[in-house]
């Protein structure tokens, strides 16, 4: 899968991508991912990328031939791509997202910066836009990397254990389990003891009774759209009437 | 205002810490951010960070001390620094925290890795818990990243002009309004023709009840939280009509 992400500041994807997992998948030729710098696709003497807005205002607003030459010469060497537009504006990017786009032959990333994009970009040269959540940034850059990371792993063998991804938060849509390694007590505060039971039984039920308490007490709106059995259904019940008594 | 950031990757963030607005911020002396490397604190022979989970499964789990030994270092140089962890258990970050969070004296990130932080880290050692959004990272410097460009924005001087931070999205809880610059034709689409009428008042009317159309057809979950006047009720009010009469 190769990922092509336009930006006016590519070196601020080039370290990002070089550490940890993304890294690694890199080297080992399991994702492409290429920055272009879109003043390359800039014409004039200044090869300048953005303008004034029509109708005033604050900022200036990045010109759409630019961003269509970029698209088009991308699209000729990944024809299959899908073209991602990355604002405030977007559907929020999930989980569920990051999961299906990774089945793409390739993504093509458009960074703004500025005021934003010419709204005949988002019109005519995009097949999706995304928001990577309610707040403003300064461009699109560090959502693509964030967008990048989440996408890719999904894809095989990016992850070192096959089970990783599966029992990340989200992947049943539920938050974690709380994770306790050593010392057995930390600031005066000891491991539950079932972890040191041994008994894989009753820690996998604790787990999963402490991921239905966790997503109830901090995230109830995942509730309505997560994955549970008629046991976790009956395990909600009790915490309810636990947390309401309280 | 002084931002401290843990991580086992310092080299992720000192890119993006250079460019553009962030990189402007830092030279200009108005804010600063200081990249540290949690095996800085680790001991032992190997200086991990990272221990197998209590009660098996797959990942290691970052280690309480190291951490802690971070975050007391770096309240003797900040001592009213708030310590925020990255994580997807925690509250959704939104443009409200980011101008909450940027009257702090200084805050402190906590990056994750691996299956992540052990329990005891989120309950003894963190003022807030802060999730980007509903998906899986490999690590929190690219949350750490994100909240910092969007906290930086709302400091004195950070943006070229006063202005341009109010009229981001999100300011009044709404969608930004449509942004159009030359050329006046592209791709078959012109540019609505009230821009380019040099009428403010029209304009301004036009930009507004597209900012409420948008974010009505994208986001109606914003309505409710959002700034609205009578007029802006008014227009809703018509607005709702047109679309569920077609």
């Amino acid at each position: 899968m190769i990922f092509h992400v336009v930006t006016l500041f590519p070196e601020m994807l080039e370290a990002p991508l070089r550490e940890s997992i993304l890294g690694r998948a890199i080297k080992q030729g399991l994702i492409e991912v290429e920055t272009h710098n879109l003043r390359h696709w800039a014409e004039g003497k200044h090869l300048s990328c953005d303008d004034a807005p029509y109708g005033g205002g604050d900022g200036m607003v990045l010109k759409p031939e630019p961003l269509c030459r970029a698209v088009t010469a991308l699209k000729q060497r990944t024809p299959a791509a899908r073209v991602l537009l990355m604002s405030p504006q977007g559907v929020p990017f999930d989980q569920h997202h990051a999961q299906r786009l990774a089945t793409a032959e390739g993504l093509i990333f458009l960074c703004g910066r500025y005021a934003g994009f010419d709204e005949r970009v988002r019109t005519t040269l995009v097949d999706e836009e995304f928001s990577i959540g309610d707040f403003v940034l300064t461009g699109g850059e560090l959502p693509a990397l964030v967008m990048i990371d989440a996408i890719a792993r999904h894809l095989p063998g990016v992850l070192g254990s096959a089970d990783s991804v599966t029992s990340d938060s989200f992947s049943d849509g539920l938050l974690e389990y709380p994770q306790y390694t050593r010392p057995p007590i930390f600031n005066g505060v000891a491991v539950p003891e079932v972890l040191l039971s041994g008994d894989h039984g009753r820690i996998d039920a604790w787990r999963r009774e402490q991921q239905l308490l966790r997503t109830l007490q901090r995230r109830p709106d995942l509730l309505e759209k997560a994955d549970l059995s008629g046991d976790d259904r009956r395990i909600l019940e009790e915490l309810r009437g636990v947390t309401d008594g309280s």
